[in-house]
């Protein structure tokens, strides 16, 4: 019978290039994961419980679903999305699984549909298509898994061959939940990733109150532009102890800038005491990520600039059910002039780590690859977000590689909240990036065991390395 | 002996691709002509007149042709193209004929090439290329069928397998060749479209004297800014007797506004009285767009953004030539913020459709697909304009599919007065899905069977379904 | 034993285009190369010495080379890129070598790596690939070769089939080194190309001092717009002398502007009294393009356009290496309001040719290919530095063909001052256009008779043409 997922999965239907992306992909694709930037739930790997039921697990938390429903006109109540304003929702997993199941088609040839089969497929030993008419069946057998042992969020880790993955945490997280790990005797290295978006961007709900309470978790007085600036530094060493080997900064725009110490105190000062503007809102964000970068100089943290989206684009979505509901839309972005005031700043560093996502591919050519392609400091990161597709990682390698190369880019980043789905996503970088370098190899591009060293570095070292993990 | 167009034009070569991309479209090559957006002439169906000679029927009138003739200095006159002061041109169609017979090699690789050769052999039999040596006979040949009553237009409309066409009328027409359709009693489906750029663009010639007609049209002060609007209610009911189903708004941006009714009464106060600045004028297209939707919620009409366009951007050929002479020129174009009004007003309305096309490739992935794939109200146009061809038809499936999915999108428009070319671009659109799903077949990223279900719906349902035709 | 170059280099795999690509290749591979835009050293022809030693001729030089080295951290010095203050820089060619072939794996999948195999191979006979072990001999195999006559500027340009070739030179320049190969008897064609940027740009170094210097070479008075303008026509018509069919400017924007004499003398004398600002200073540079193209209609020269690089954007390695270093990142560029005034003053002209170049991918199919595609004045210029690459020219191919078909670009430019690579650049571009003319014969877009002459003209008889060489 026809498998969910065919192991020549997107690999080239021309038999050469298949032959020798299928020799690449068997050689990477055992390799243990590498997940230097994501959102999954620390607190799971601390308590390790068993994950509720396949909806909740699957279809809720997981924008990339429920958006493609929305859009189709399915309401998200029906979905089990939870209502700011506690309205009733949909509680009956089953219920909400079958809607998507009835749906599934409207998945055709988005990554979701090649992700969701995968899991099915490889984590509950589903070997039928998704439909209403399956949809009980698979239902109770995700279900019945779930009650299992070996479905549990350590046991699932160590399934997945993640040798070591990042969550991301505010600023002013207390990381009880990495503590708890750590603590645990548990072998599985989970690290925690810096994002003090909520104390860097004065635009941020409750950012006076944040920066308070940043001065009394540090001790520093964030009245001061100085003590500001320890606090940071005092944070950023806690996260370090907790394992972080990176910053994490998502930012409207690229803007940085380069103040003077004066000029920065007094921006400071302003934003302070609540007197600046929207241009001062957008200069001390500008600024705050050239500050970062000097400190990643200073304690070796690795800089993540991952700017261009609009967040929470539908105003009445967000006023019914808050932040983070598939409206985030990409926008356009610059970057040769945005990134110029960091990199003048501290670019020509090669002990610095950079690294440089984007929403919006006409930059790849045009910028990115270019600016990483000279500037030691800085790197590409992968094809990201609504880009992290078989069709936008392709695009990626073949507008960048020709200008930065393969080793100004970092590997992959599965950057997803969707625990199961993380082999999946990895399974689907590598057969794109091994089908690429297949056509390398068959248009006499680069060799054959040139290819075979790069698609290892692709989908392990170069991440590992880019990382510091 | 080689036919102008291969059996297997458009597919992609390698073998097992084909073989699927075959199997797919032979299955929808035959499927009735849904064509809901397009500019043909009402009047040829109403008098079903014979049509005149080869170069008047496809030649004048193609913008596509005459501009690639002009660009390699072949004058517009010497093509037939009226001058607006009515200084002499070309009138002798053998003659124009036998320009475009000598530099048709300048078509090579373009989608004129393939919809003229396609045209030559399914509608007039024609077995040899084009050129000079073979000008006149083709001429004589086609000249020759142009006088059988099996190429009037009816004839032509059953042939092609119609099932049904919108024209697209101003708002002030009076729809006469509608109604002497409607009154023939001929089954022939032709319905028009309500385009109401004359009235709503204050940047439109004579805008105020249109504004007034449009008062005396329907009885509505159109002084007021409520009569103003009973007005476009008023046309709108009237171009559904006529069987329209959508609506057509060709503004220069994507911009619109949501301005409470007094803020939009008193900006059309302002303008009528003609005191209104630039930003006025382009405030007012922008709720007008918002207005439109609106009147769309109650009455169903279907409303179609196509923004983008650098209109006659030749003003020596616009004063030579006047409008619409091959110099619309595509520009930058941005949606996520200037769409944000009209979907935070009507964008999460489940009976509203409104069909956004671009002519800026760039924001495809970038933006249009993302808001097309979780906006309820919001679908993506095909392929339009210079994008409506292979290469350019191919880059709108990859680079929005992953994102939007297949489902929010609305099948394929050719958006031609070029009557004889119709079932040319129907043919080519199929082609370029087929070949597309025939990958993803290949690349197993779908079934083949779900690949046989999308192909009926890129090729015939989606566009009936998105219309409501 | 595997060849560096496969003669199947860049050929799509799939056997039945490939055969086709083959084909067309054998037809093409040995034309003659028409190189009408490049920077080359006319002292190399002039005094016809022998090259120094391989570091300096193949990697000193080379911005590809060196920007990717630095991007991975390995200083400029070390790579012997002279200090403007003169501090020590590594001197030692084979030490300077060892450190390219120890990192020649970072080229990977870029052009550089392709052009330098394909050099070692055809111009050194190296039958291995470059590595920290093969070094050494090939370095000495490479040094042994330039002691030779042979490998001498003139009996390589002979070697290379380059049947003219055209440098660039200041507006400033006294073309000795073209006066010295014009007076040698040599049969060689090197032209020279007119290069006004020091002195139309009120931002170049020095500009009010090369005015008065144009002033001296001409007897014009440049003090005043009309002794300004005719000191050009001057230095235009001497060029002319020396062969040039074209002039060429490095603008930072497309911007052009179409004044009135009146205005254009005032703008004129108030930047020639240092009084003007920062807008004024960009409208003269977008005035003196559209005075470019008023004397190609009198002269016949060529006028390229080529805006969008961001120049020397490091400030750290400015200050210290200078210009020129890698350091020029493409930029976002418009073109469709930017050209207006240029071409409704020019662009309906039939005897003149603008080329207009491009380093913003996303202009391609939105703004460029629609203009030439109709202004019969304007030509697209080919994929341009970062993008003339194997990836680049086949997006360009792909983005440009259906709208402005082939015959409105022309043909290839190497753009390079790495003599040894001529060859292999136009090796490649030949490769890849027969590989997308390939393509369109298997998908029976054009015929195989057609596709043999347009490899021709793509590969020699446009380039020939346009530039009139």
């Amino acid at each position: 019978m026809t498998l969910l997922t065919d192991g020549d999965m997107l690999f080239p239907a021309e038999p050469s290039i298949r032959g020798v992306a299928r020799d690449l992909y068997s050689s990477v694709k055992n390799l243990p994961i590498i997940s230097p930037h994501g959102h999954t739930d620390p607190r799971w790997y601390a308590e390790n419980n068993l994950f509720p039921d396949p909806a909740q697990l699957l279809i809720v938390p997981d924008h990339y679903v429920f958006r493609m429903l929305f859009s189709q006109g399915i309401d998200l109540e029906s979905l089990g999305v939870p209502t700011l304003d506690g309205s009733p929702v949909q509680t009956d997993g089953r219920a909400i699984w079958r809607i998507f199941a009835e749906n599934y088609f409207l998945f055709r040839g988005t990554p979701s549909r090649i992700w969701f089969d995968y899991t099915l497929q490889n984590l509950f030993g589903v070997e039928e298509l998704l439909s209403a008419e399956s949809a009980d069946r698979i239902y109770d057998r995700i279900a019945e898994c779930l009650q299992q042992d070996a479905y549990r969020p350590r046991a699932l880790f160590e399934r997945f061959n993640i040798e070591a993955i990042a969550t991301t945490e505010s600023a002013l997280d207390d990381l009880k939940w990495h503590r708890q790990i750590r603590d645990s005797g548990w072998s599985g290295r989970v690290v925690t990733a810096y994002r003090p978006d909520s104390v860097v961007d004065p635009d941020f709900e409750g950012f006076a109150g944040n920066l308070d309470q940043l001065g009394d978790i540090t001790g520093c007085d964030t009245g001061l532009w100085t003590g500001y600036l320890d606090a940071h530094r005092s944070r950023r060493a806690y996260f370090k102890e907790f394992g972080a080997t990176s910053s994490d900064h998502g930012h409207p725009t690229a803007e940085t800038a380069n103040l003077s110490d004066a000029a920065a105190e007094e921006l400071f000062n302003r934003i302070r005491n609540g007197s600046e503007d929207e241009r001062e809102r957008r200069l001390f964000r500008a600024q705050m990520l050239t500050e970062m970068a000097k400190m990643s100089l200073d304690d070796g943290l690795v800089l993540q600039i991952h700017p261009g989206a609009w967040r929470n684009h539908s105003s009445g979505t967000l006023a019914k059910f808050g932040r983070d509901k598939g409206f985030d839309i990409p926008s356009r972005t610059d970057y040769v002039g945005a990134l110029k005031p960091l990199l003048d700043a501290v670019g020509l560093e090669k002990d610095l780590t950079v690294i440089a996502f984007t929403l919006d591919e006409s930059s790849y050519a045009r910028e990115l690859a270019p600016l990483a392609g000279v500037y030691p400091a800085l790197k590409l990161g992968p094809a990201w977000w609504f880009h992290d597709s078989p069709e936008g990682m392709r695009r990626f390698r073949e507008m960048t590689t020709e200008t930065a190369g393969f080793y100004n880019t970092v590997g992959f980043n599965d950057d997803t909240r969707a625990f199961p789905s993380i082999p999946a996503r990895h399974d689907v970088a590598r057969r794109v990036d091994c089908a690429f370098l297949a056509r390398l190899v068959c248009e006499h591009r680069i060799r054959e065991e040139e290819a075979h060293e790069l698609a290892t570095e692709l989908a392990y070292t170069l991440a590992k390395q880019a990382y510091r993990l």
